[in-house]
């Protein structure tokens, strides 16, 4: 089979094609034939050696993929040959809080999706909803699940709750539609008319132009009637952060997903800032499995479709990482098998 | 104006027609113009005396209505005159948990909506999301609190869980109504397939037969592929609570909304009912005012429309409660003034 | 070395002694070598034939036991060789909630303590607090955790709290010592003086004879002032869950802990029992491996000492088991070896 | 009776002394005989004028304390003449979130305690745990109530919890107490050897001496095997955070309770302040008055005593405004009547 690699440090490439036998799945695993992979932000930090946890030299990449089950180990029993599965980014984290003891990330310090076959342990993998096709499935892992929890922990925002979104990156767009399914108010932050149009279609009831207003927390807070945003989707850090916090309801909650910058940045609160305000600042780092497989049931239920903005063959896998980190996106970049 | 009052006992009717005076609001309070007013199972306790609560005799029946307010006390600040508002089932109880000396109810302890004029303290009434007619803001307080915290109480539903309701009372659709808004999966329960194909019309995914399966509860689990729902709405309680139980989820909850049975019942529970099951069985009695703005609140965002099956003219009122009685309904019977 | 297992049906016995070899840890495995194990009612459940889930046979009885690491598994990276632990009721269970593939449990499904030397997955194990015996150390499993889940789940009581317990079973000891140690005021009750003594030792603060007040639900509310107890720890069941009900504030939550009736009994609720209540009732069973370490760190920071009534050596263990079911304890009956 | 007020813009004092007439209570209000009122720094920021709230002129200084129940409204029911009462320190914040409609404050927006007698809505009051002094009893609004909802909420901390607690402020000292009374593990901060010891008399477990350990985050985490503290109490705010940050656990939760810095401050936050962190930080402002006599049950079942440094007399209130401001305390400065 044949599967890209982390490239070596040094070698002026990002990943490398490489020939592999195909691999056998262990009693408790399933093997993959990979149908679809999706790039993250993630993903460019570890090939810029700026993620937070080192890669493995010479790791498949990416976190995000899905397939179909061709093989499967002797004591498995919770998938069968046939069945469409993706995989949670974290393929050790079944449930409950994150531990030391299940840190491995697919695609960093274990092989992820950027191959065309791949083993999971059963416990790892998850179904994937019927009505998604390979690159929507592919979509789920990192940006939907972040989204998911940010909406959903630690307890669900109740219906009519307005939920702030900031951009049109692939956590933003997760959160539009989800908010939206989970019968919220949302508004979402762009500086394109273009892309504002499409933040409705998606789901968003009102679209506030950051450019036209830089202290865009006021459009929010007139919008809610003064009341403020009850949950921000903070995607981008201390750039926003200000006038996230000054967008937010006495009770809100911040869901800060800042994790990498570059350049380093800091993030500052004034005592202003936090002038009347008892919101919660809270981090998630993408999730665990039973969050995926709720995110998953939810998904099939509403029948959500992940916004996919543009697709690369496998031999273009390396350009398609360039594509990604040139060019600007509306919804997931995805490699197709 | 002309107001209804309890009847005395031993009258032979419900409730009589009197003139009174238009009152004048204290500093605190509105004078709100009635447009509309809606009957709930427990208005029929209260004219029998089976009511938990002893009602005040020749009280103002009602605890749903909505009207337009027509003068305002000196120290009110939250509503003006013009404003359509609707108020709590509890005019005292404001937010947290409800403790004894909030305990007074509208059209049972003081005062309710069957008369043309009414008098509410401020912190009593909640604004009318606009896009409601008279009849159907007249619905939300009783039924629509009750549904509202059975789905949002203690934490919301997460999207994708499946709740199940039991036949076509006005909690029960509701239930569907708001269900269907968070983005959950409705499982119904009916014998009529009339009232089967209302249910879907109003977000039902799936209704289930009840005469047809007297064992329902292994219908649910049939279609949540063994996993049972995650909750159930139970308005009905002894005679179907064995049933939710089998058809509840390990970790499900049951909402035991049973208050007054006529005659009385007993509710039993055997072991093997338990046998693997984690279930939580919790109790809602309708909610506070801050509940009811939430859930107008998520009305407004949703633009869900209550469903409203009959509607009485003031002059009606008594048969209004006759054929509340008598005769089958699917939706709030509501009089309009 | 020696082991017990569960005799053969129709052999007249509970458990028989045997010898076998002495295993070998498998790469993630522990070794152990047992130095007490306790007695739970399931234990004589399980030996009956009563028990919810079917034994395996000849199956190493006992869930509750503790011992010292003897060798590991070459992948072990938790333990040592010399490190003091007890292990998970169900030891596949390690975080979050119960689902159908981590059902497995100690002395029913798989091999338990009753042997010298056991085998565990290290990711079942838990190291037990410095200050216990190792009687003390193997009393923690089941009652401990049951109690502990009773009084934290799904949220902490706040200091303040009432908690009733029931009875001296090993569940109501261990609620009384840990509600002490959270700060909460605790009513037991008993029918006996002497043990009535005992509890208030051990920290509870009122104890209500039964016998005395067979109404003792009206003792439980006129210690509160009218208000009732916040949690019940209903370790009783059909019997007692009346004036448990009655007992409980508006709020309180009834941990309903009622598995198996010797004979079979059936729980009953009436219209006034549930009159004026918005209590919740959950259930527990057992717990998971995070929350026990969740518990041995408390009773390591509280230095609380799990209460022993009386201990046999191994050689004993048959006379263990009929000297659990047939005489009264108040504490654990443990086996040491 | 005599009474002091806020003075004037510009007199050179903080408060005045006057003389007024003694009130009579309305029907829903209670006049109390002050008996102890306890100074906060918040009140040395309102006659600084640099409290955000802005103050009423002349109002009655002192959020703060206790006294005996002289008169009744004729329509007050939970109180009667004779009782001993304290208040909340928002005297309209019942329950349930802080909301605008109710932002009063004692001793800025509406009268205080700094007089002979005080007039108290009947809703604002809270009984006295009985074996508290006057001036114990007068410690508990502000700061103890601040401790407590640190600790309380939006969960209770489990037995067994690691909370950090910095230095010897009013706040962090009824946190040390409150913890410990939880069955957590408490660590403080301090420079001070004799302060070092009267924390460990208070309960905690261990003492860190930050002076000696600038990094003093490493200490907190050798304590804790590398874990981190569960909850950090954070009195202090810029200067103290990014170690309070790295001192947290995983998941702890930060309470922030930064409000007023002279002069002011900025708070910052690097990306390596986050490396690894799913940390939550949340803010208080004081609490309702249900969560107020929900301490005071607290505080009454584990007869906990508030730490008390100095008490001055009625006379001399100016003097002990000057000596709260200017000598260093380990407890509360207390006004006796």
């Amino acid at each position: 089979m044949r599967t890209y690699r982390l490239a070596k440090p040094g070698s002026g490439d990002l990943v490398e094609l490489e020939t592999a036998d195909r691999p056998a799945p262990g009693r408790t695993q399933l093997l993959v034939r990979t149908r679809a992979a999706a790039l993250n932000r993630r993903d460019l930090f570890i090939t810029s050696g700026r993620y937070p946890l080192p890669a493995r030299p010479g790791v498949v990449p990416l976190s995000d993929g899905a397939g179909e089950v061709v093989a499967v180990g002797a004591d498995v029993a919770r998938f069968a040959v046939g069945d469409r599965v993706t995989a949670s980014y974290w393929p050790r984290w079944i449930s409950g809080p994150l531990r030391p003891e299940v840190v491995d990330q697919l695609g960093c310090t274990v092989d992820g999706w950027l191959a065309e076959y791949v083993l999971l342990e059963e416990t790892a993998a998850v179904a994937v909803p019927e009505h998604l096709t390979w690159a929507e499935a592919a979509a789920l892992p990192c940006a939907g699940l972040t989204a998911w929890n940010a909406l959903t922990r630690p307890g669900t925002l109740v219906p009519g709750a307005t939920v702030l979104t900031l951009g049109t990156g692939d956590v933003s767009l997760f959160a539009v539609q989800l908010a939206k399914q989970m019968g919220c108010r949302v508004i979402a932050t762009t500086s394109s008319a273009a892309k504002a149009e499409r933040l409705r279609a998606l789901g968003a009831d009102d679209v506030v132009d950051y450019l036209a207003h830089p202290e865009w927390s006021g459009e929010v807070r007139r919008l809610t009637g003064g009341a403020g945003a009850d949950l921000v989707v903070e995607t981008r850090g201390p750039a926003t952060f200000g006038q996230s916090l000054r967008a937010a309801a006495t009770y809100a909650q911040i869901c800060l997903l800042w994790v990498v910058s570059e350049p380093p940045e800091v993030l500052t609160v004034t005592e202003s800032d936090l002038r009347g305000s008892l919101a919660t600042i809270r981090r998630e780092f993408v999730g665990n499995r039973t969050e995926l497989e709720a995110l998953c049931r939810a998904v099939a239920v509403s029948e959500l479709r992940p916004v996919v903005d543009r697709t690369f063959g496998f031999d273009d896998a390396v350009r398609a990482y360039g594509s990604y980190r040139d060019q600007d996106s509306f919804g997931k970049v995805v490699i197709e098998f």
